[in-house]
């Protein structure tokens, strides 16, 4: 995902404080509580401007190198240029991020939880709410969970979906699953047929909903292949740039809709605030999410939980409140 | 696309008289004009209680082989079975036909003009004003501009579409776009970067909506890459089933919507009539999409025509009316 290269400062969904600000700022004020985030929102662009989409012209995300991009870092280590990373690079006591992607949050919320809504969780709840649409009585399926497939469960929990099947290959995953939301199960090493199929038989020809939070191309095609033709809609959630994903054209003939949004379609200053106040107000979990605390410096030992699937979250605490 | 092997009497597309009608059937009587369809609508199965779609559980197109399918054909010649083909077999001056695939139109109809909204033009139209959902003021393409490509040109226009490409390698075909509305016209041959990156180019960032009216995966592939990233909706019109249709991931996961449909999504017995209706009230072209007429004898040198590009549509007399 990083084009820029290295030496570089890893790390995004973070919360913290503003320290100072640059000149022509006037959105913020040291000491606001912000999350800095992955994507902007200018909110002039032609794309700010729509109620489709939460993408902008600007920000790094989209190819403009002059935003906070890897060749305009602001970190130096001994005189030489360290890269920045997704605009934000926040495995750092310290960074220097583009105002038009922070959103100002509530002084109330602890920075230790609402970083999740820094990236993860918004992507996959969004994904569920947003761009699936998903409908009250539904059918829903769940391709991996990880934080944001959990997110997406809860997602498709909050829009009134009846069935929620949670799907991954690790079944350790299907307990937690179960306090977001999900109803059902479906470990595809179980099963000799192919995971699509399987889904297929339990509910009388496909999923209306299916979400795929993993990031591998076989799996996104599982995915829509697992809806129902007519009106079976699939999202990609999870990110991946190494292979295309494909499908057979009569799949898409047939009535399914392929879809994706990136942050779940959250605009990052409009909504990112009010998915804040929804956790200070428990109407979505955040906590839960969370498995291990730790500090920077283990953060080899986070990553190294995460490849063995043993944690959903490790929130790792960069400086003392 | 016909899986029963041969031999087979071919031909759909097709309007008629109804000859005589089967043990149980009350919707028609001998002398109603028809228009016989690849889909089916039974009114009962939860496909088409649905308002989302016109697919139907019965029918011979979603394998239910018991009704009217290859495997259970009306036709022999000389004691030997012959098969049908697509449920219709219009290739011929008398077929058997399931009721559930049959639309009762109105008896003005001109059978040698309304035989186009038997799959072709409702397909394409269809495409652009059920699928895809084209709005006011929006920007198209269309990619291939034979009748289904024309008929969804016509549907851009009809839905309030500002900006109209016509995208053919054949350029014989722009001025028949152009009756039907299409404002530009873009040879991908006449450019060296892909035809995508041209209309990225000439629209600012790509096109609101796009039909690929062709039937092959690498045009599929042009279509969803020429609509602009956040909103952009790319609709699979065109039928093959020879190859995997594949893009990458972040084409999705930055906004667009891959979607597809079969006639169009019009319910056949619902909406091909108001169809027809169109037609003779002159809200919809049909005349504009006949470039020939033969007889069936001369049903190769029609093929030959289109072939080599020649044609739009050629209507074959069957019988005289």
């Amino acid at each position: 995902m990083h084009e820029g290269g290295f030496p570089v400062v890893l790390g995004h969904e973070a919360a913290g404080f503003v320290e100072s600000v640059g000149p022509g700022v006037t959105e913020f004020q040291p000491g606001d509580k912000v999350l800095p985030l992955p994507l902007s929102q200018c909110e002039k662009c032609r794309f700010c401007v729509s109620p489709k989409t939460n993408q902008c012209e600007k920000g790094w995300s989209v190819g403009r190198l002059h935003e906070m991009s890897p060749s305009e870092s602001r970190f130096t280590c001994k005189g030489k240029k360290v890269l920045q990373f997704a605009g934000t690079s926040t495995f750092s006591e310290y960074t220097v991020v583009n105002q038009m992607a922070v959103a100002k949050i509530d002084p109330a919320a602890p920075l230790d939880k609402v970083c999740l809504l820094g990236c993860g969780v918004c992507t996959g709840y969004g994904a569920a709410v947003n761009t699936a649409k998903v409908e009250p009585g539904s059918t829903c399926a769940v391709f991996g969970l990880g934080a944001v497939g959990l997110a997406a469960v809860m997602g498709c929990k909050a829009a009134g979906a009846k069935r929620i099947f949670a799907v991954d290959i690790n079944p350790d995953k299907f307990e937690k699953a179960k306090v977001f939301g999900a109803t059902d199960f479906v470990n595809p090493k179980d099963h000799s047929k192919p995971v699509s199929e399987v889904l297929s038989e339990m509910t009388n020809g496909g999923v209306d909903f299916s979400l795929e939070c993993v990031g591998n191309v076989a799996v996104m095609r599982s995915a829509l292949e697992s809806c129902v033709r007519g009106w079976g809609v699939s999202v990609l959630v999870g990110w991946t740039d190494m292979a295309d994903v494909a499908t057979r054209p009569i799949q898409l003939l047939s009535g399914r809709t392929w879809k994706g949004s990136l942050l779940g379609g959250f605009k990052v200053k409009r909504d990112v605030p009010q998915l804040v106040k929804a956790y200070l107000d428990k109407k979505i979990m955040l906590d839960e999410f969370i498995t291990h605390t730790m500090t920077l410096d283990q953060v080899n030992d986070a990553i190294e939980l995460m490849k063995q699937g043993k944690c959903i979250r490790t929130v790792m605490t960069v400086s003392s409140q």
